[in-house]
């Protein structure tokens, strides 16, 4: 980007014990292209002022509320002010904060679910649509490169006629009631007013569903859905698996499971065509196997001048060379480079390069929800087929 | 055994270009406890001939018929004519050879499908049941001596509760219409006069149904299925999917496929419980992963004494110590063993070991042939579940 | 082979605990050209009686010794009598029986190392030339089809000009002194008496050596060991380190260890050319990597139709398609199918085709015993190389 | 650390087409404890600005030249003038600036080879110890979280006596002469000039060296090398070979190479005890293998509370959960935190935890300059041990 400075970032959320508010402020910073100067943290002022010291934030810019955060940084000078704000707060606050600082003329980075409904989600475009502003989803997995490449290679028609879609994401951390003992990722989790009216789901459920369409180009057109709370006085689900149909008559499974128990990250694909297969697994996501029934399979490697040749999306979103392991937070930092890019162009005044706007997006957490909400519905229901509607 | 001699074998089936024909010599003959003396290779007598010369069998009891090996076997002495029949033939032959050879008095070791229907199988079973005779269906993939351990594991209530069951087989050998250019596997096993109404439902779906139920000791007791045939032109599904419900509340997803391009043989299980998951593959066979979420990942590895002293099965069903890899012939081989073993007891007056009887039998038979129209039941209808009945 | 019957073998050891002695058995038996006729299993002669009833083997050719063997089954017809000898006791009894039963006329199958001493393996190389009979050294790794793949892939040149070879064979099953516990395989694999003046170098170092020269076509001109007896007490070595010099410049090192705690049978090979790599594991022998740093690496995988269009030889020793696991017995078995078609075909008068000589011979036993000299030799010495000459 | 801000970060080298200046910058920002604001990124005053605007640095603080760096940084005032200054040039250019650097009063990360001689080594521990300045060196493996773990259970005695130890390092990069088609990685690390005296044994030898000490906490008392340059006009070492002894009577291999043609950075070490044996693999680095011959493999699995239990430097060595993977730049990273915090703690007056001093020093930059000359030495030498002096 040509912007000659470093992009100015707010966090709302993220303090104290929270995951996910601390791997935004490290993707965000790690390629020198943001720099966090103000946060709401927490509710408690006593705790985002705890956390704006561990971010080394100026204390003048550690607020107590979103609210509070909008409007000094509204009363900030142009060269000074935050261009973005990033959401980290548990689900049921992201519509909100999302619609306010939009109206307040911040461009925003959400972490995902996007909002609690469908219906949310909808009025959330229509903001992002009106306001003209940069809105960034963060559909992290979709920003490792060889998932980049995956995509390319099945855009350029390598596997033929897509047939089949294996998807999963199998987790075990849930597999006793740990939100009865005290652990706050576990509790807001499983509870319907903070997460929604999905568990595992809506948390990672909606990674296996926008992976699967950001790979294939294809969207679910129904499914199928059976989905289980084991876990006794959990209110909400712990295990879902679904049949799905995409367009295009492609057929496939999606399946995650919070008592998958031993499993860990486990999110992983199959996509199988007319003229070859893939196979990726993020818990080791600097290969990408690439087979067919005729010739030996191929392992293509991060980081190699080949991969940049097949994708440039790919050869763009990796820092290291070949056999240095790149992982989660760089696919996160990734989504970040590519919303900086964009955001630097706009604000540079020139078009975002096509591969800068490579991230996802309001259409991403539309769809997420309307996933969310035919599983729901599908699950309720003695008929096969739920269609899944734009 | 105490049989103080070895067993005496027919083949029926396994003529030139058969694959599975000659793999139930090698394994039968592996442990040095069977002899093939006999047999009906081919309905072509000059095949049945030649075939009889590569197994080196005396051409005199070369047949050209079953009929006629069933005739000519029962007039030789019973010092000298055969103990048992094996059954290799197209699956549409399987019924009526076995009910011939029980009624003749033979024991019976049968391929896979038993049958062609649910009906054929019961009343194969009462063949069965009213014969006395020991009868062994040959699902290989039990025999493997890491499954027998993971059994055991479940058995001993290790896992806690089960709640969740992954099962799959792809394969991608069937990608293109291979039974219109000459394969001579691909042409029976896509034929419905031959092969019966499934396809890789039939083929491999049945081996995923008995390897969840025979790890986990639950019935399938209702599905809901999601066929295909993906190659035009083809007259059987070539890929199912399905959620499946098992008895005590365990759910579950069960996938094949023949089309899932790049895959081999695939057929690979992972199952929750409330203490533990395990996992296994049946292409790198020897090692099991159990696993939970508080500590280190373990894999158990084939051939070390502490398998056998956690799985006497386990133990029983390994010929090598660690690291001297065993395959797919030896998990055959095993389930010949314990039935030479089991026939062996019987024919020297005995009772068989618990251990020995440790083989498929008609009663997993006819689990296949209702999982088989079970899932094709489900997969016209518009409704979610289709119970499976026993 | 047009030899119209199958060839009769005795087995001399393989008494009651032996592991390699059932493994002959089993792998000699599976491919249904040998039946085991004879044996002197122990020298006790109630054990080896007791070997002969779970051998199945007719009492009255069940010997008390290698003498009475060949005394008795001399006197029987050519129609009865034995084809040839497998021996599988101790070490130091390969030497005389091998040669003994050579004199006798018969061809033999023997166990490795082939004898105690160069000198000894010279003078077996003498008696085999004179007596024209067939003789087969059991080296079982070459027999896994994907090392045969492998050979024949450097041999057509794809790897380009060799240049570095690392080879090892780390186990760790005498981490303890169990020859002091009562095991019967390390009590004789840890007694110089009766195996040898090598312990680990002898008894998997000549493996990795064997399999080094096999693959490479290159012979071992120097090298540099450091060996080691880290159980105290024991009195052969139980760890070896080499660095190697090949024919035409290549380099490497080859390891192995019987303390190398918690490894199985890890032989596994490397071996770097000018325009590719290579990569094979014996305890996931299926799969051969081929990889370079210009594209993505290629995972053969056993049993497919390219692998025998590579390989004429890899096609020959796989049994089963893709994706059915083989292991340690079809590897050994293979030896025994080259070894049976190579004595076939010498009995029906006929030449053996080229494919068929693919088995170890004396000149690999003699390559073994000189490597266990050369590196006994060197690791005495304080100068860096030591030849190691033909 | 209570320091309450960023620290300040100088750049030396890491210009255009630099890789690991680049590497730096990321690895120090992330965590937010570090800002990089200045640099002397080239001696080509052009080429040094470009890469100034790149890092987003203040044009007024991008130097032309280290010498110009240190004088007008040392005329701004101590709120503004770097903390310490890292060095990335090509190593001939290490001990001149570190030196003056130090002298300068700046605190000082190094990367590695920390000089070209183990003379220029010992003259620059003086200078650092005289100067009482916080010096770090960049050997970024220890950084992995599972190396520390790894440490930690061999501390913790958890291996028993120590035994053996295979380390290597095999790299396929420099298979061709990538240094005449203009690569300028190549060109630099295949120059004496610019390299020092050794190729691959200095590049990633000292790696293996560094491991493979930090882990076992013993010291390579001698070695016996056999070096090669298998690409024609190479000046430098490709392929490196090693016996090696450690105190305590620890045995081993080391072995790297640039020519292991598809190898991309195999860096991976194997510690064999009296009671279990470890396994750790640089390229799928959040996994820790721990074994031994009487029961399951164990594997243990980066970012669970298990872990932290076990090692407190592993546990804080973590940012993600597990499950999702962390890499080389966190590991890089992780030098930084610690070289922070204890440098933070430094200038807040305080004393710096012992877990915060766990990065490489001068001294582990002497012990690689040892190594070096010791390899050099002994691949000279027709004796077989050299021994390695501290």
């Amino acid at each position: 980007m040509s912007l000659n400075r470093k992009l100015r970032m707010a966090l709302i959320g993220g303090g104290p014990g929270a995951f996910i508010g601390d791997v935004h402020s490290k993707a965000a910073r790690m390629d020198g292209k943001i720099e966090l100067v103000a946060g709401a943290f927490s509710r408690d002022p006593a705790k985002s002022r705890a956390a704006g010291r561990l971010y080394l934030v100026d204390p003048q810019r550690v607020y107590g509320s979103y609210e509070e955060l909008i409007e000094k940084e509204k009363e900030l000078s142009e060269e000074e002010r935050v261009d973005f704000v990033t959401i980290t707060t548990p689900n049921h606050l992201h519509f909100p904060i999302a619609k306010a600082c939009l109206k307040a003329g911040f461009h925003v980075m959400c972490e995902k679910p996007m909002t609690l409904t469908a219906k949310e989600a909808k009025a959330l475009r229509a903001v992002v649509r009106r306001s003209g502003l940069v809105f960034g989803l963060m559909h992290n997995y979709t920003g490792y490169p060889m998932v980049k490449l995956a995509r390319d290679i099945i855009r350029q028609g390598d596997l033929g006629e897509l047939r089949k879609v294996v998807v999963q994401y199998p987790q075990g951390w849930l597999t006793d009631p740990q939100e009865k003992s005290g652990s706050k990722q576990a509790g807001w989790r499983t509870d319907p007013a903070r997460s929604g009216a999905a568990g595992a789901i809506g948390d990672i459920g909606t990674h296996a569903e926008n992976l699967s369409e950001y790979l294939t180009g294809l969207k679910i057109t129904e499914l199928c859905a059976d989905i289980s709370t084991f876990v006794k006085g959990r209110r909400l689900d712990d295990d879902g698996n679904c049949l799905v149909h995409f367009e295009k008559g492609v057929k496939g499974l999606l399946h995650v499971s919070q008592i998958a128990n031993g499993e860990e990250n486990g999110l992983a694909i199959w996509i199988y065509g007319s003229t070859k297969g893939l196979e990726w697994h993020q818990e080791n996501p600097n290969y990408l196997s690439i087979k067919d029934y005729k010739g030996p399979v191929h392992i293509w490697r991060r980081g190699n001048p080949y991969i940049g040749e097949k994708s440039a999306a790919a050869g763009r979103a990796s820092r290291l060379p070949f056999g240095h392991p790149e992982g989660f937070i760089e696919a996160f930092a990734n989504v970040y480079v590519n919303f900086a890019d964009t955001l630097g162009a706009r604000l540079a005044g020139e078009n975002a390069d096509p591969l800068m706007l490579d991230f996802p997006t309001v259409d991403d957490g539309l769809r997420g929800m309307l996933f969310i909400e035919t599983v729901l519905d599908s699950a309720r229901r003695k008929t096969k087929w739920t269609k899944m509607h734009s």
